[in-house]
């Protein structure tokens, strides 16, 4: 089977290219061509993932696909752009055509969820990865960014924190577990979900935004970090109080203590934590009433220099790095 | 060292950020923000490069950085397209600090001869991947296709062709070229030139165009596979005087069978193939007369179903598989 062929077969998907997604030129020559309306900018982001870094080893094709496309996805929610394309490089040690149907199945129920065209992409032998390219769109100056929080801004999460850690342990330790919340925190794992619709409502309102991909602490960090660049100042941090972190049924059944460190640290959640000034909440939790979407505040910038709870303990960031 | 670290020391290049180039917010978000003109298309393209496969497991990292964004750069050129910017997923065994110095000056250096902007990216760890997405622009309707040759078109080619293949064969076997035509062949496979400037003469006069990357017959027969396809015909093939396949020094000082072996099926030497119809060939010459470029004609295209040479035999289609 030629690299033509195994895009036709598992990555042409009939229906799915949409004339209202301004393609010019899809699949099939050097390159896409694509065309914004004039009044938008381009966000993009891209994503590798490897087996044993970014999913267990024995992760099923169709979780993979799903989640290759949903961590990229999650960035343009981050950024409160609107998904629109994405190129797919996929590197195989071999042609499996179940590995490959299924993990074709997985990714294609994502991108129809969410609208977004596989517009190219390159197949290759090697050890597996997968790296996604997305592209979306956001109307001139209306991008969401990090760098924007300021003291008295409301700290908010989506969701809930720590499930997709908690759903790491009990894959890889046999963690103890109910059946039934081990089943809820592998699939929060696996198919996170990626949060455009709210991010539609959050970039009305929030001064800096960021997905939790690293954990809790550590995401929050960048928030303050790049403000803090943008303020001239390193007074700026947070006070977290634990007691709001939203917690999954799942967690609420494990040891407290457990639950918090897998909510503060633990990474692929793909939460969106936003600020949101003080003169426009009451606006954004009116907006957000009348949503079915999930926001919790769970705590407040502070114009001091580091992020504590609220006894005026400094909270141990531990977020993951791939090269430590 | 952390993946900000590493990418602060190594992929962060002072002055290099152009606000010509319409960025609105590059690495250090969860994605880029990026403006084009009104009346500009985006052209974008992914490839990834894996030891072994594109490049031999001996290859400088310097040479590594250079080719990954070299080839990517080339989509673009077959494209008709101006470089803007790019996107890098590097995948990593580990943290080698001479590696990614190498790597990283390889990259730059290709980046800045021809303009083009990182705006973003991801490193992981995991066995050795490099994924470069290239986006540029194009004005409206002005992108340059696969699928617009017809019979009595000019096949012509840029620069010189099967010098990779011969480096390749060179490195791997121990093939018997002299020092200076070996070294020559080598870096014709290990630092291709994209051939962006020629691009922008060829898109005014071509119906067609294509980089070489899988070897000249099996791109030339992708031009006649999309074009047949927009014709609605079969009846499209190519008749080549391979007397006119131009040659390197290097290929000229060889066994005469072979050379012609590798300038007919030897990959990786990104020239551009393209077509240029009858009626604008004059034009076409003259205004390459006035530029440095080397373009030579190497055929026509006929109303044949098959591509031959002028003693009407067949030509064996042999182009890299990577899955063969």
């Amino acid at each position: 089977m030629s690299e033509f062929d195994l895009i036709a077969t598992y990555f042409t998907w009939k229906g799915l290219e949409t004339s209202s997604k301004n393609i010019v030129k899809s699949v099939g020559d050097d390159a896409a061509v694509l065309s914004l309306k004039p009044n938008q900018q381009l966000v993009t982001s891209i994503d590798t993932l490897v087996p044993g870094v970014h999913f267990p080893e024995n992760t099923a094709p169709y979780d993979i696909g799903y989640k290759a496309l949903a961590v990229n996805l999650s960035d343009l929610a981050a950024m409160g752009s609107k998904p629109e394309w994405f190129t797919l490089a996929l590197t195989l040690p071999e042609i499996d055509h179940d590995w490959l149907s299924e993990f074709s199945q997985g990714l294609k129920s994502l991108a129809q969820a969410f609208d977004i065209a596989l517009v190219g992409g390159d197949t290759t032998r090697g050890p597996l990865a997968i790296s996604i390219q997305v592209m979306g769109s956001v109307e001139n100056g209306k991008a969401l960014y990090r760098d924007g929080a300021t003291p008295g801004d409301k700290i908010y999460v989506t969701g809930t924190l720590g499930d997709a850690a908690a759903g790491l342990v009990s894959i890889q330790k046999g963690f103890d577990l109910a059946k039934q919340e081990a089943e809820f925190c592998k699939q929060r794992l696996n198919r996170p979900t990626p949060r455009i619709p709210e991010s539609e409502l959050i970039k009305t309102f929030a001064s800096a935004c960021i997905d939790v991909s690293d954990g809790l602490l550590q995401d929050l960090s960048h928030i303050l970090d790049q403000s803090r660049i943008k303020l001239i100042t390193d007074n700026l941090g947070a006070a977290l109080d634990l007691s709001q972190l939203p917690l999954s049924n799942a967690l609420e059944s494990i040891d407290t203590e457990q639950a918090l460190g897998f909510a503060l640290t633990g990474g692929d959640d793909y939460e969106l934590l936003f600020t949101i000034p003080e003169n426009s909440e009451s606006q954004f939790l009116e907006s957000s009433m009348k949503s079915d979407y999930k926001f919790t505040c769970i705590g407040t910038i502070t114009n001091k220099n580091k992020i504590v709870d609220l006894n005026n303990n400094a909270l141990e960031m531990n977020g993951y790095n791939h090269f430590l």
